[in-house]
């Protein structure tokens, strides 16, 4: 069988389960890890603190085109798709580890660029980027290592309870809408194009927010970076539950309303947003809503485990509406087809 | 510029100074980092030790041809390879991160066996595999993350003294020779062949004998990534110092010997043996000797700096010899040429 016949989920939790089978019961590494592959983050508990480490990889073409990006831009992405993750744990960023693989005919010009960018974004989470690889690569593939921390508890995919109310921060849709503005042609003015091209491009990671989660009691979130549905699902699978959104309630960002007729369907699977999606009761949202600057919108709740799938959508009148596409899968087809109730 | 011109060194050196440029004093990230880009991993200061995290790419049709590699050499190499970057710094390694960039069209099978060999390794120094990311891409890129730790000291670059003796643990020149065999004909007999196939594919990281090195009191070292005068170079470079070698002491492997006309040369720039080179006064380095179950040889001695280029090559007479070649240089044409004294 081949991976785009598995696909990206299904690998995943192959390379998991071959992973855990060489768990090591008296090893003092296994025994401290808390969470493993499934994550945002690997977190383990360290003398006082948990410490926290995770890795991504951009490809150039299956993640970016250097035709429609600048290097700024590519070096800022990568960085802030790792801080986004330790953001989803609730973590404190330290250092990162940049591994570059770079075609020898690039201008050493655009590497500059890109590690400056870098350096940008690190510094306004206080990062100190520490080391990292050079290679020659036929194309360029950047993989940035975020290691952190948390002083206590962390936010985890796993803890959701059936009754959690499901929130998001900000807006969904706009970096996909960027993406398709990068693609192809628009009629869109100047400075939304812009707009929708920062929340494609140049992600703000919600460090200072996933922080704020925690001290306010909630336990449970994940980045939007497969998609509203799709990172929900991996909640839910993770939490070993259903859930339902309703539609109405999501928030979309406006310049995607007032541009896109699919509007909903890039807000629901788009990805790349890089918000929080969490889940905790009421309280603990309300509470949540008033510390945080940015907005937070209840969109759905967390249900017993009743049907095989995992996110339903329900629309005004609370009729189940099904829903034809997931998430981003990067070893399907782009978009690969998930059935909802 | 392009990068071909201005070649891997220099890139890491321009890179390391946009980096320094963005230091944040007050930061507490960048207050604890006592070894930022340009050793073998880099460290800092936690409660009660010092933390250690380094990352290295492999990159298909660069480091490996599936052609000649099994996905078991592939997994156990990726890893290797950083695991050996902590054994480098003294370090005991603990969680590893592994992002895999695959094209879809490969079987699954292939990636099983890859992340088996890796949880194998990974098994025998007691390093828990806690997560990863996996992406497409148009060919195959690992990238692995080691986190590591040391209780005390630390073996670094940049801390040789003037007459320091020079040693490295077990032969030379034999994954060079081995990467030889992979990419043509050999009369080698098929033993002698799988055993210079395994020093280039399946290394053994020195774990415990760095760690051995700083309980005898030696603080400087490296692996032998790049070859024994390019690392021995960046040790000089560090340390800013000279060194000379005493081309009859290098350990070149005895396989390498008999078959290879030029194993001198491919025991100095070859490359990745993954052996330990470290300096010391000879005190230090006959207890290292003592301790360690692998061969230690003294192969010559650091000096004041007196020369621009770094390292000399000096015969049995006492003769310094010109040498035309270094190491592995990423974004050059392979092996580049370097002049010595």
């Amino acid at each position: 069988m081949k991976l785009q016949e598995l696909g990206e989920f299904k690998l995943t939790k192959l390379i998991s389960e071959i992973i855990d089978k060489s768990r090591c019961p008296e090893c003092d590494s296994w025994q401290r890890l808390s969470i493993g592959p499934g994550d945002d983050a690997a977190a383990w508990q360290s003398n006082n603190y948990i410490q926290l480490a995770t890795t991504d990889t951009m490809v150039q073409d299956v993640h970016f085109d250097l035709d429609t990006v600048t290097w700024e831009e590519l070096g800022w992405k990568a960085l802030a798709v790792s801080l986004s993750d330790i953001a989803a744990m609730g973590g404190i960023p330290q250092y990162a580890l940049v591994s570059l693989s770079l075609p020898v005919e690039l201008e050493v010009e655009y590497i500059s660029r890109l590690i400056e960018s870098m350096t940008c974004l690190a510094s306004k989470f206080e990062t100190a980027i520490a080391g990292g690889n050079l290679t020659s690569a036929p194309n360029v593939v950047i993989t940035t290592t975020l290691i952190g921390y948390s002083r206590g508890e962390i936010l985890k995919r796993s803890t959701a309870c059936a009754g959690d109310h499901i929130a998001v921060t900000g807006y969904l849709g706009a970096s996909a809408a960027g993406l398709r503005n990068l693609l192809g042609k628009t009629t869109m003015n100047a400075k939304s194009q812009e707009i929708l091209r920062r929340a494609h491009l140049h992600p703000i990671p919600r460090i200072k927010e996933g922080q704020a989660l925690i001290q306010q009691g909630i336990r449970t979130a994940i980045d939007i970076s497969d998609g509203l549905i799709a990172d929900l699902n991996h909640i839910c699978e993770s939490s070993k539950l259903n859930a339902w959104i309703e539609l109405e309630q999501v928030p979309v960002h406006p310049l995607v309303k007032l541009n896109f007729p699919d509007y909903q369907e890039l807000a629901l699977c788009g990805g790349e947003d890089y918000e929080l999606l969490f889940t905790a009761d009421k309280n603990a949202i309300d509470r949540a809503r008033q510390v945080l600057s940015c907005p937070v919108t209840v969109i759905g709740e967390i249900t017993e485990k009743s049907q095989p799938e995992h996110v339903a959508l329900r629309d005004k009148k609370g009729n189940i509406t099904p829903h034809e596409k997931e998430g981003w899968n990067h070893f399907g087809n782009g978009l690969s087809r998930a059935k909802l109730t």
